[in-house]
């Protein structure tokens, strides 16, 4: 029984240490993306164009979701996560703009 | 002024193109975390170890934390989104448990 157990926590030693490796790679992707948007924001503001787009958004919702399907990944997770997303860099937009004019 | 415009246009396309492969590779990175948070969930429940372990995700926390702050990523951000995410998980063991009793 003991060995059983010993057995099942290295299991979960070993699960958690992909999931960490996991977690980073979520942290590095996040960043990258948020430099991103940051020069979108920039580019927006510079040349007047709209601050939000609609149309870009619903069709990158519907394309997450299709992602989520395929990966098995629940698409109303995944939508509510880019929503929480989407949330910040419209705070990280609105920061730029403050600070701009 | 319009080709400028057209500059910004087609300089937009190409960030919203990286977007677009920073969102697919979060996807994708998320499904294998549920994948392995899913093992997780089955080996506490096969051993009746505890479901949540707080000294863990405390030190999970710090670590997001200190590599947000490294990759220039607000850390206030990782950490609510590491709550988003965990409570997803615990969402998910629950599951597993109700359809395991």
């Amino acid at each position: 029984m003991s060995e059983i157990k010993d057995q099942a926590t290295e299991e979960l030693l070993e699960l958690r240490t992909s999931i960490d490796n996991m977690d980073a790679a979520l942290i590095h992707v996040l960043a990258e993306r948020f430099r991103l948007t940051k020069k979108v924001g920039k580019l927006k503001a510079e040349h007047d164009l709209p601050p939000s787009d609609k149309a870009r958004e619903q069709s990158q919702v519907e394309r997450l979701r299709h992602l989520a399907s395929q990966a098995d990944l629940d698409p109303e997770f995944a939508e509510k996560l880019f929503s929480f997303i989407v949330k910040e860099v419209i705070r990280h937009h609105e920061q730029f703009r403050e600070n701009t004019v």
